[in-house]
């Protein structure tokens, strides 16, 4: 059964773990509940509505959806939740996540989703963008981002190692 | 309410009819029954699962369904029936329905969508394919189909109008 | 010689069936009969010509044509045939399949050719769309595609393997 | 002088504001304070950060941003601070705005832009999603949202204007 | 009927002959005997297969054919003749003509298309390229070409009409 | 020094060679004699003028150039030289020959460039297309360009390897 | 006959002039002495050759070089000569300038070309850029431009003309 | 710290050196005196603004910047100096430096960048652009990079290394 968390992560496939699992390092590092799991738009479109219907009253705050290809589970759960919905398309096989960006991204007017780049990056900032939503109203969390970014500052060296 | 026939067009908005109702040519000269209605994919979700589930029940052979941009409709369609779905891409304003064409053809292995050329020659061919899928059982549907294809070829001149 | 069946899939090379035989995978399951062989759109055009226009004789209710680069294959067979033509974009070397896509489902008024996704997803659900297709007037089939997409959802987890 | 609300639209251009002005639509339906106003990366690149660094201690909860061509406004803005930011890709007039929405979406691992898509229905969804990311800690916004997207819902005609 | 001459210039439909029509230009201007005439690849196959395989024994010595979208004529008409086949992508409605150039060039190995450029110029350089095809083994026809060369050479100024 | 044959093969460079040998497998076959060099239009432009200004009088009827990138080496010659080029987009590295394909054949009306596939394809066809060209005039080699194409239609096995 | 100066503009044709007169308003400006006119690479080769090995010769610092589709001119320039070439992709009919931008940008190491924007925002920067390259040993120059640009950063207003 | 030489090399991250250590070399073999170091446009945007308002008053006279993805890393140092600022697009992960070249080459008016080819050819050409600026009043380094480029010319074999 579907697991929530203050931010839940779904994706289409276990194949999408291995780009989405850079999703939860900086939901780790900044303390955030997170739960993942895997919800198919297209093999499991029963369980997308579940989910996304169910979203808000399981206490999650924020949802991460990744997908490749023809890749409509973030905008399908978008359609049914008014919790905000963080895109990260999933780079596929021949088109390198081209389509993945366009299917996601090119949302119609009235439903929203808010798309990250593609791959491992766009994953790693979905869970900072979602931490950043919910430091919104939560000014300890907004403490650790800022640590959080200042190291991140920090950590770039000025020397290039030759 | 969703109405049902034979062959049952589905798009996302009243705007989509300037190219799909270009699929209505070739069933009426065949003399196909259709009907054609709006579902959105993200405005209305539950009106999709309706119409998707209730399609084969209600004596829908074939669907066409059109949509642009981030274009859902026909692949969500596909996961909640086993009723053929014809996929046509609607040109989108800024990138001419070349995110419409990824996002309908660009399908995960398991839910297949019979995917059209951009706009309305697309359009005009999900009838005539709706048409042949139909006519793998129906001789004397297969009949018109030929001499619709005759006439077609027929009204090829040979000399161009210069 | 051309073997027909009642699912007949041709592919533009040798080559291609390494993406082609995903087609075979649900028609087996499904046991649905079907022959595969080879027929270049460039190499063999009377091939072509000879096949596509034999093959309703032959009792085939459905093509699938897989095809690769300028894939004039699909297209071209569905210009000789009324039988339905499911086009599979086979991945190029250096476009990745978007020449063959475009090629494939960017047909003209008058000519539908059912396309596809790029590679082998597109080949799986080529099998899975001439069954759906075939099911339209096949209610045994029909079943057993219920149970195939059942089991499909069926064995999508909710936990991912970390 | 830059103004600043609980939701601060900023954008390259005057030109921009023809596509910009739709975020201001949702927002006030919804009664969320909001101001407009021009940053240009480029060519005010110090008011990017006076107002970047400025806008959490002044109020504004989510900013809004947009730009086309090589449109780094949102990203730069990102950089400056931890309020999250919407970014629309506006149409560029020979790309049509693909170089807009790769400029703004393809953001590095660490600072996170949530894009929407090109042009108009970008930017009216922008407003939308910082409805919704405000609506994560507001019930009362929460409620109206509700409403507004059940309006959405609701007029969407089953019928075709033909 | 189809006509034939040295130069024998196809297209896929009327509408083509807008573009096409500049393919004439320099063949008139140079004195090489030509004709035009419609052969649609997908419509009029037979009539393709016709006019490829008689081209030659007709007296054509360079066939030039046009066509937009899913561009199977100049293709397969090479794959009828060893008459060089000089292939005109014309521009198509919604993808410009990327999705016709894809399909003329992309040509697998076996099967030569010599592909100009998108539109018009392409058009009137098919022309051209025809006219040196001849000039290989006509040394009066050359010499023509060197006198037309040498006046377009001569009519580009040197200064700038402000 | 440059070296003339009846067929020229020139390219930008030796990496270009592992492409463009691809070439030399039909003229061998046929029996057409044939020189390869390299001209870089970029780092010998003088090469490039005195090599294409001087290949008519050196009896190259047919040139073929290869060349990768911003491909400036057929369009370059063929302002220079009334003998037909054929070029061929060599693969680039990052955007795997689509730069080189646009490169050569968006030629600017006046200056055709008879364009290939991109990569081996291409390269391999630009050898079977100097010899259709050549064929015009010489009936010899038009029998043996018909008997290689016979045969490699006869190469085309019905039956698949599995 | 072919003006130098200390900048000097040359384009493919006439018709780049709408697009090109954009690379003076800066040059006029600033004070900084220009010439413009017409060399095409492909219809007057000689001229280019011409032109590119005399313009250092002549006094010209800066070139800057415009043209449209297979834009050869940059980079043909740039390997005839020393002066920094400032290349800018004029919009094409088609392709909206891609091909140009890649056939201007994408240049083998060894030959530079300093590629701007397509279209008038490019040209008008290839304006800047040529001041900008001057100003790196004319502190005059530099004052003016710090000058221009400070004005071009006072003109951009905080408000927006709702 | 930042170190300052007369070519002053920044780019986004450690990684970013395997591509524009490329630049380093014509440098070196010129005796062209430079620093190379990180700046991150998004990670450290005020060591940016350090770096790009300073590097004037140190003596930087061109400025190389390389970046990938949404790279706004050359746009923003230009938008902040007068420096002349060379541009080289990073291969990206996934869509190969497409949006690297995008994000640089497509400014605003107003603020240039002299834009290289995607990867290490465009981070050699950078190296070379510095030099040209450089050499258009030092005279001496003008005379080595004659003799470069001859080498650069002598060094193109006729010959190919079958």
């Amino acid at each position: 059964m579907m697991k929530f968390a203050r931010v839940t992560i779904v994706m289409g496939s276990q194949s999408d773990w291995e780009t989405m699992k850079a999703a939860t390092k900086p939901l780790e590092e900044l303390g955030i509940e997170f739960e993942a799991g895997i919800v198919s738009a297209h093999r499991t479109p029963q369980r997308l509505v579940e989910f996304a219907s169910n979203a808000h009253k399981n206490g999650t705050k924020v949802i991460i959806a990744g997908a490749g290809g023809a890749a409509h589970l973030p905008g399908m759960i978008a359609s049914e939740t008014l919790v905000p919905v963080i895109g990260v398309p999933v780079a596929s096989r021949h088109l390198k996540g081209m389509d993945s960006l366009l299917s996601i991204v090119q949302m119609p007017r009235g439903i929203p989703v808010a798309t990250m780049a593609i791959g491992e990056a766009g994953a790693m900032n979905a869970g900072l963008m979602a931490a950043q939503m919910l430091a919104i109203e939560d000014e300890a969390l907004r403490q650790r981002l800022q640590e959080y970014r200042q190291k991140q500052t920090d950590n770039v060296p000025f020397e290039i190692v030759k």
